[in-house]
């Protein structure tokens, strides 16, 4: 008997988790085990809501996969505790799982959606008419364990790339010392600190500063390598993440960030890039500025890499294969069988060994001014960057996209 | 007798400002008049210093064109009033100018150039053996008056088109109450915020609010504008100039700069976006973003529009005719023929009726409410932004750019 299948996506954007919904959606019209393909709008939300499209008309892959962000739309929502399996919302993702006749759960998502993935498929276990619950991996920040890398990093490691070969146009223009900093993503890992620096890996001398968090940060350091570079260059480029940490563990900024109130008497939540752009004005005094990539770096559809899209649309297929063979609560993941040539194959992990853990830069990696530690970083990422998407555009001229509404 | 061209880049970087520079050595090269051709390192502050490139053997153009901010490198310097003809400045560039026997001075830049284009032909009036010197207008800006549009402002355009289109898809994702403000350039103009606007022009429901300096802002406004927003879609967007001001022409947050501080007794020099999105926090409560667009909107050279690169470089060629003509102290400058198909000419005009002006949004466009309005603004800008620009890849599959060091 042909069952259907829901897929949904939660979490944060990448400009390729709509690779991934199209190649489930793919899989899924081939299938002649599966029936009809569903699609719930915001994630679990929409499963428990009862908020379903129907996607088995729907072929318009390649347009789909140049979408950012989530045609679905997204959610962040966490489950209650599996010790409560007769919750409401568990009840209400039965309804919605029999009335559909769901046999295939897709969940296309980051840490905490692999969370949801795992409570689903340990609730469901033993229920006979219950779907195989699978969790479809995408991040921008890189960080989910026992996969080489995951579908979204590569577009938003293009994007940093390419955008920070341009900024070191932008700011090499004027003789006068200057500092600029870049705050990029990533709260607890450097993965996307480290494609930020590429256009210095790749053999050029920008930018100056690399910081990634699982380094511990030290203002002080930070200033003399200011200073270090101002006698080679009158630009100086830093690029540091979001989430630095001192020696004690506590985030730089935070005592300035607590400090400082504006006119309604609320702190100013600026970001570690404001933060050294005032140390450097204090301690140094020359021009310096401040640059937050912010959303941009994750929904850059427009430079999405083509690998990235790619692996992600397989790992789409791959997921509709894992929930058919019924290995609920398992994770999709990407190993790495050679770097030259780069080849991949796909597996499925434990999503218990994944959920609510972390991958960090390897300290063996720490020592970024190491040229032996820069080839491997180049040899890790450039192939996730390689190749640009087609784009589609309207009778505007625009970029053209898919939405689900 | 053939005698040398001298051409210079100065003010602020953007996407298409090295296609006028391909134009103009393009045009030199071809040219039986001129002999060699020289440029002048960051600015009219190289000619005084006698820091000269020689660029008479180079011709990779496409690549130069597809180069964002300047090769030559820019600067920011006001000469001496022309009262002072005798200032060491003058005697200095007299000595470049003499040295290097230049007949044709190019000065690429925007309106604080075209004051150093009015001082340098106004000196050199009646000297026998001095330079033509010629303004190429380029700016982001689009705000010098007595041209139709200025090289660089559409390829700032495309960018700001095809990121708000991508920050669209980025904020619909959750079905929460919240609300981004994305700041843009502009001082004074508003041209710029209006491209970004351009999504909801050709007919999107997106960004919901748009402001530009030419309009009196208000506080009250604003907020009320969020409300109605809020009840047509949980995701707000709003548009706004950098330099938006209220009925008395002060700056939108110049107060909240003015009375905030952090811990070493800086006042924080947080923009117009920030300061609006600590307004929505404190009188509306959900949640907001604000994101600057910063470096990026100037530098992109990966999203350039073909049609502007074309025609910075048409007009870095009319520069090199202009200047052979002996038209000093003339600017080129575009008219528009038609729009259906767009057609072009371009023209010379007096830089003394251009230099240390600005060219506004007209009060005809200000109600960017008005369908009639939004339909006139999309016939100006978008056949400005039509059109890819191949890119150059180096071996790592990064963009590869021309400087001349």
């Amino acid at each position: 008997m042909k069952r259907n299948l829901l897929v949904a996506q939660s979490g944060g954007p990448s400009a390729a988790i709509n690779a991934t919904l199209a190649g489930v959606i793919a899989a899924a019209r081939k299938s002649d085990k599966i029936g009809r393909v569903y699609g719930a709008k915001h994630g679990i939300e929409g499963v428990i809501k009862g908020l379903l499209v129907d996607l088995s008309g729907f072929t318009d892959y390649e347009k789909l996969k140049a979408t950012p962000a989530m045609a679905l739309g997204s959610c962040r929502y966490k489950l209650p505790p599996i010790t409560q399996p007769g919750a409401e919302d568990y009840v209400k993702i039965r309804d919605t799982m029999r009335k559909y006749e769901i046999g295939s759960f897709l969940y296309i998502g980051g840490n905490d959606s692999m969370d949801t993935v795992g409570k689903l498929s340990a609730i469901f276990a033993g229920e006979a008419d219950a779907p195989a619950v699978v969790g479809v991996p995408k991040t921008i920040d890189n960080d989910l364990p026992f996969t080489d890398h995951t579908p979204g990093y590569g577009s938003a490691a293009k994007y940093l790339a390419v955008t920070i070969g341009e900024i070191i146009r932008d700011t090499a223009i004027y003789a006068v010392p200057a500092v600029t900093i870049v705050e990029v993503m990533g709260r607890n890992a450097g993965w996307l600190t480290l494609a930020a620096a590429l256009p210095r890996f790749v053999g050029g001398s920008k930018p100056d500063i690399i910081a990634i968090p699982e380094v511990p940060f030290s203002e002080e350091e930070f200033l003399q390598k200011v200073r270090d570079a101002h006698k080679r260059s009158p630009n100086v480029l830093a690029v540091v993440s979001e989430g630095l940490r001192d020696s004690n563990g506590e985030y730089v900024g935070a005592h300035t960030k607590s400090g400082a109130v504006d006119i309604f008497g609320h702190s100013y939540l600026s970001g570690v890039g404001k933060h050294l752009e005032h140390l450097v004005k204090q301690e140094i005094g020359c021009k310096v500025r401040s640059i937050e990539l912010n959303l941009m770096q994750r929904c850059s559809a427009h430079l999405a890499s083509f690998q990235d899209l790619e692996e992600g649309f397989a790992i789409g297929k791959e997921g509709v294969a894992a929930a058919l063979r019924r290995e609920s609560g398992k994770m999709i993941a990407v190993e790495r069988i050679s770097n030259n040539p780069y080849a991949i194959r796909l597996k499925t992990v434990e999503v218990a060994d994944v959920a609510n853990k972390e991958q960090l830069v390897p300290e063996k990696w720490w020592d970024l001014d190491d040229p032996g530690v820069q080839a491997e970083i180049c040899q890790y990422i450039l192939p996730l960057i390689k190749g640009e998407v087609p784009q589609f555009k309207n009778e505007f001229g625009l970029n053209d996209y898919v939405i689900f509404e």
